[in-house]
């Protein structure tokens, strides 16, 4: 069999616009029949091929592949779930070979961040190692921004523009109050190592002095003193003061400053409740009454106010992906590429998967101001090309019409099980 | 001077709307001028008015108001202070009165919710007790939508709208992760004491089954026992469970689940952190990793995805103000009166203002599933409705363009200063 059918698959955290890059995957692998068979998504990511349980995409109509375009979330499920290296667990890699051989799939399309990218290394490998040819590209996805090479990464310019929004909206409403009530407002954001979604907040302002009037990056190390003393002068000149906080920031010892104790599968200390940490500080030391918000999953979950520059790139990792496979390359990510700020333009480029696993961009210095509290001009620069347009989904009754596919399993072929 | 000027003001918490009703106000105002000389704002609500802080909207162009339509906040600032009764601080009705003379103001709109009417009305009360002819208007507005007679309160749609789509958006995240990671995710909303916020979140089902799979309602007492069974039956059939807890919710002793301990300007108990408190009670007795938002004044400020329907309203209430003003009408409130559920037909009634001040309208026990954790189908029929349709602000790069007025302050007549 020349013709060769392909794995897909969403892994790690979701977002807004990881489904178009699903969309652009199917719909591109649909034009090219000729050496694409079928797609089949991975049920929750990887698990879905170890555990031979796949999902037939060509079941899906092509109304429906188009509609996922408007939909956050992941439309095969996605995990958490690292493969470790091959000396580690060779029974892994000795499995998906018996799950791809049993469905003739030739390449393998991985939808994911970091730890995913070094997911989708190590089976770019398996040609070499254990003779198994297969042709993977990984596909970039990661609201944390944190991947080197790329530009950008396709589902960061939607939360981008969430925060950007939210926070613009929020101290609308925090000034209008803030002679007789709440005076300093706290909204906590994701990022754990890299301040990117923190930064995006600083496009909520449109003049130097708007909100917000601090930014608590990880980039920078958190100094009680010099923070309480910028908040109070916000308020005693601005009457406000709203604070955007990273879940990341932290101490200078490296101690975050809401570390909840907790591990995720990665063997990441799992973070949240920053928010009220910091209000609570304000309280104690300035007396100023507060409110918090804690964003979590609706800032990369809120397709209803996706970016239209993140939807076209997203969609355009995943075309490309499958043409990059077409054209029989291996063990590379297609990436974005900046070719000028403004006008913004950009266009696709490649890189190896073995120079994008494991490592983290953070925020560069030259974007975040003198005083650690801000972004600087550089950084809007970069920031806001991300989050221009506003692709909205389509509505039904007041809430947005998200397309659910039927996810139809294809017939199991292998009579092992195999046990995650 | 037979034409008058006119006092409008904005009242405790602020919506993605209200400024709707301000311009309903101004522009209905210019056009009677031949009746009404001036709509002079209260910067920061009543507060304006007692400390003699007008600000003249006359200078604001035709173009600038209109855009009010678009603008979250309050655009000339609000307030939480409620006047006390006439009898226990006559001092600030002589004052109002004493400001309301030397600006030539015989027309006083005050746009608010439950305390704001009861200070509308006892303002309406001195053209009588102290010899001063004023006709007084209330405007109604508030996110908790529980003000009584109307069948709903502008503002109310909006952030109704935004919780429906905010929940809709994380559930699809956390089913798609579920397997390996989150299962149990939870979403603290704002209503103090009736639940319409948190009934809102089950428009984001659009099947039986779908989530939110628990509401935890101010109106119905917390049941521990019974609230860990649904989760848990609900993660074992489902996979993942979402909630939607409104900050009210609370034990049968009447004790909030989350009780800060801190009070607000008005004496209420200031609440917060319900979220936390409900998911480490999941992980607690049932082991299962959690994840949760505080969506606290982001919803309320969330113009971005305001609901059309609202925006209507929230002008038309404005706008029926003014005229009813003009018809002569004292210590009255326009409110919404609906014709119709389907198709949706709804009008602008009267209310007398002592009928609406301080009274609270909770949520309907046919509103409320018979479990306790969900809506019903009647609850369904009357919400739906009020979150129909996007009201879209313009964009530029980015993010909402917002306006912001200049806000001129009126010069002063009086030297006489007063102490808030």
């Amino acid at each position: 069999m020349s013709r060769k059918n392909a794995f897909y698959a969403q892994s790690g955290g979701v977002t807004a616009v990881i489904n178009a890059s699903a969309c652009g995957v199917i719909e591109t692998a649909r034009q090219h029949r000729d050496k694409i068979g079928k797609v089949y998504a991975g049920r929750d990511g990887i698990i879905g091929a170890l555990t031979e349980d796949l999902i037939d995409t060509s079941k899906e109509s092509a109304r429906d592949i188009a509609a996922l375009k408007f939909a956050p979330g992941g439309a095969f499920g996605s995990c958490r779930y690292k493969l470790k290296g091959l000396e580690e667990n060779r029974a892994q890699y000795e499995r998906l070979i018996e799950v791809f051989k049993a469905h003739n799939i030739g390449y393998f399309f991985y939808n994911g961040g970091n730890d995913s990218m070094d997911t989708a290394h190590k089976v770019s490998q398996i040609g070499k190692s254990l003779g198994y040819p297969i042709t993977c590209v990984g596909i970039p996805k990661t609201v944390d921004n944190d991947l080197p090479i790329t530009d950008n990464c396709p589902g960061f310019g939607s939360v981008a523009k969430y925060i950007a929004v939210s926070t613009k909206e929020a101290a609308m409403d925090v000034l209008s109050m803030s002679r007789t009530s709440t005076k300093v407002f706290v909204l906590e954001v994701m990022g754990r190592h890299a301040g990117w979604i923190a930064a995006a907040g600083g496009l909520a302002a449109d003049n130097p002095g708007d909100a917000p009037h601090i930014i608590l990056f990880p980039e920078v190390p958190f100094n009680q003193e010099k923070f309480l003393a910028k908040v109070k002068k916000t308020v005693e000149t601005k009457s406000y003061c709203v604070i955007v906080v990273s879940e990341g920031a932290s101490y200078p010892d490296g101690r975050f400053l809401a570390d909840a104790g907790n591990k995720d599968a990665f063997g990441h200390v799992q973070l949240g409740g920053v928010a009220p940490v910091v209000a609570q500080m304000v309280r104690d030391n300035l007396g100023y009454k507060f409110h918090y918000a804690v964003a979590d999953y609706l800032q990369r979950s809120a397709r209803h106010i996706a970016s239209q520059t993140d939807l076209d790139q997203a969609y355009a990792v995943g075309k490309a992906a499958v043409k990059m496979a077409l054209a029989g390359k291996n063990a590379v990510m297609p990436v974005i590429v900046r070719k000028s700020d403004s006008p913004y333009r950009w266009g696709i480029g490649e890189a190896k998967l073995g120079r994008v696993a494991n490592k983290e961009k953070i925020l560069p210095k030259s974007y975040i101001s003198k005083d650690g509290f801000g972004i600087t001009a550089a950084g809007r620069r970069y920031l806001e090309p991300l989050i221009k347009g506003e692709a909205y989904p389509p509505y039904k009754n007041g809430t947005p019409r998200y397309v659910r596919l039927k996810n139809v399993a294809v017939p199991k072929k292998l009579d092992s099980d195999f046990v995650i």
